[in-house]
């Protein structure tokens, strides 16, 4: 018996963000608690669009010159304390492994929080002279930082994610390829998530331990938070001075390299999900969507089955007659269930567009296609369909970034002074671009206040004298203040 | 000034097999060795390797039907100990997490040595009816089982590898998924790396702890020992039942589903290095190699220099006219070192085709084409090349294969008594087919004496009656006797 317009049952966005977003991850089958705190399982729905970011990400890593390569996942205690920020920026979150094969360890071993310190103390060999440099390097690996509060993808204790390790002779070039780091990740957002980003500066709290400088971009979700979506860290000669990597340089000097290192993790499933979602559930990129196209069938009697079947195989063989259509990642649901059951499925998981395709569409030789998005209807020619489908997919995903761009835009605001930044965050939310004297005291006193931090200092903030909101000292430029996930 | 003819000096692979491993792994810069005990790091070279023979399993286990997924890094010891064979089979092995975010925790966490324990445990939620199965999930991670002796790829604390685990209503279809398994890796071994292998079933003593069975593929390295390449095993209803997982069948009756589980590693990068390479360094199969033609350009004069860059430009022109052409992997080096240094560089690295272009050749309009596995030089006209070179990657792919079969056929001996096989494995060693009663007590014996185990009951062992070679009980087979890495 199938089962009848079953909705699934998942709270409302604007009721309780929070919960809606737990209630889609786990009903749209993306990911799982695990019997171990903090720690997610990422089911295949989920880790399909991961694998889809990632293939992604990877393209552009190795095009602009970076090899993957591996580093242990373990810490050795002495090496994790040589660089001093970073130690004690990371050393409450570390887990330790202090016995092995039986035995209690002479030396705890960390499970990386990250690898710049392994990776500092292994290279020494490898770079010897300038020939050998710049050293461009990226792991695909799982981390784990101990958390106290973890949400699925968000932040989680372990995390899978992508850590670049650069190497350079200078200074401008270690500074270029933070820049490339971050390019990296902007496209990845911008073409792939359709998820428009700011990029800026970190202030001086929110940078990397152990960094000069930390870049980011920051992107902006359904509920008007704000999202750091990927980081690119200038480290300076810091690690590589704590673990004693010299080159000789053209000029026969022995000379400390300049380090990079940029980050992009699974957290970005969770952006998706946050960036582009509805009532409904997923609204997903068709870049990144498992399944682009899914046919739903109609039919009561047996020959009209037939009939269907047959429209659904001449549409899915005209389709596989260019390449472009083959690529397409079509689904034909032909469950013993009710259409309306299977409608409520791929809308909970996002799937740009529904074809439904019933008797009289056969006789009419068409479908009715409806888009995910806005949810509307448009009767279709099969034949023209399948022509135009790989066309209607990209404007789809153009779409999806205008609309997060014009929604980010809209809630963009600019203040003047403390209060209105209150009222602001207590209102409707949004980003807010306010005019800050570069001081941690007013920094801090914002974020006790009212929640909110410094995203970054955007790059496209221009020059404009004003006075800090908190203190009224002078301000340079504006910064972008917004509560954060 | 140019290094003249430099040498790379590595070991004799007939001298020394252990050392030529060592210094070919090194020296071609596959690995290298890591500051924490019994962990590698992989290196660019070593990584792209990986990263072939990755997406190529990948492609078949999708193609097969799995689902890629994630499950935690660590395994509450609780969880460990549910299922009794095998928490006595890894426990020795495992590391501990004791201690994390400053403070010791209540229950230890084990770095998963594989991921049985922690997915029966978290997947019951998902088996509530025979719809719901089979499941079939894969995984690429990293594991940690902690060895006392390590070899760079071969053996090392911590390895990357895929791990497929499969749940399934009945017995029959469990048993398909276990050869469904062994068939990926099968293909993936001899059409992706070139290595012929055995097929066979585990003795009860070697089996995965906690299987009921475990099938496995057996390689033959150039020193004539064995490498186990990939094993999938029948987990029967053990884990389900220890973790407590059931579905309501059709036919209205709860039980627990049927396991399997199949694993394949970066240890199959060593199995690579060995079963193809000789004195000068490694010998890749094209599939795998991530240079597969080098170009070194040979000239005195700064007008021979640039003769030979316009005939390098218009040879590359020409393949990448073809998509098959295009695809292939050409680097051109034009390093400022003597031809005799790059002919040794890339030898080293087994990049399969050397074309040395001078200005005699860009006179002829040819180039001299090296083929590495047997350094046979040929000049070839370089338009016929660029048309030939696919196929003539195609061919060197099926020599390679069609090479270390012939090798390990001439090395494999059927023997009768206990003492043709000792002294077969004290002279040139090799694969031994013996006739064994398939008492556990014999097979214990002859690997005290000999160093030997029983590598497989190989499947295409026929039924043949003998005498056991160690207790002269009745055999029902031969099964095959090897030293093994």
């Amino acid at each position: 018996m199938p089962r009848q317009g079953f909705v699934t049952s998942i709270t409302h966005q604007s009721e309780n963000f929070p919960e809606w977003y737990n209630d889609v991850v786990l009903k749209a089958e993306l990911a799982d608690y695990s019997p171990v705190r903090g720690c997610m399982i990422i089911r295949p729905y989920g880790y399909a669009i991961w694998e889809s970011m990632q293939r992604e990400l990877d393209r552009h890593i190795k095009a602009t010159g970076h090899s993957n390569v591996y580093f242990p996942l373990f810490v050795p205690k002495s090496l994790l304390e040589k660089e001093a920020a970073h130690v004690e920026g990371f050393n409450p979150q570390v887990a330790w492994v202090t016995h092995a094969g039986g035995k209690a360890l002479d030396e705890w071993l960390a499970i990386r929080p990250t690898s710049e310190a392994i990776i500092a103390d292994s290279v020494k060999d490898w770079i010897q002279s300038y020939r050998d440099l710049p050293l461009l390097m990226n792991i695909w690996n799982n981390v784990v930082r101990w958390e106290l509060r973890t949400r699925l993808f968000l932040r989680t204790t372990e995390f899978l994610w992508q850590e670049a390790h650069t190497f350079h002779a200078t200074e401008e070039e270690a500074v270029a390829e933070v820049k490339t780091g971050l390019d990296c990740y902007e496209k990845v957002a911008e073409e792939w998530l359709a998820i428009p980003v700011v990029k800026g500066r970190k202030t001086e709290s929110e940078k990397f331990p152990g960094a000069e400088f930390t870049w980011c971009i920051e992107a902006m979700m359904r509920d008007k938070k704000a999202l750091q979506a990927g980081t690119s860290h200038m480290l300076g000669q810091n690690f590589a001075r704590a673990a004693g990597i010299e080159f000789l340089d053209r000029d026969n000097v022995r000379k400390n390299p300049y380090g990079t290192s940029w980050g992009f993790s699974t957290r970005m499933v969770g952006a998706t999900v946050m960036a582009h979602g509805d009532d409904s559930g997923l609204v997903l990129p068709p870049n990144v969507a498992p399944v682009q196209v899914v046919i739903v069938p109609i039919f009561r009697k047996e020959e009209e089955k037939a009939a269907v079947a047959a429209a659904i195989d001449r549409f899915q063989a005209a389709l596989a007659e260019t390449p472009e259509g083959k690529a397409v990642r079509v689904q034909v649901d032909w469950r013993d269930e009710s259409p309306g059951f299977k409608y409520n499925h791929w809308e909970l998981r996002g799937v740009p567009f529904r074809l439904e395709i019933g008797p009289r569409d056969v006789a009419s030789g068409q479908a009715t296609v409806v888009k995910r998005v806005d949810r509307s209807k448009e009767p279709v020619p099969l034949d023209r369909l399948a022509a135009e489908l790989p066309a209607r997919l990209r404007a789809y995903q153009a779409e999806l970034l205008g609309r997060a761009r014009d929604f980010r835009d809209a809630n963009t605001h600019r203040v003047d002074t403390y209060d209105e930044l209150k009222q602001g965050l207590e209102g409707e939310g949004g980003f807010f671009l306010a005019p800050w004297c570069g001081d941690a005291k007013c920094e801090r006193q914002v974020n006790e206040e009212t929640g909110a931090t410094i995203r970054c200092i955007p790059f496209d903030s221009p020059a404009e004298t004003g006075k800090c909101m908190v203190c009224g000292s002078a301000s340079e430029r504006r910064v972008l203040f917004a509560r954060a996930y």
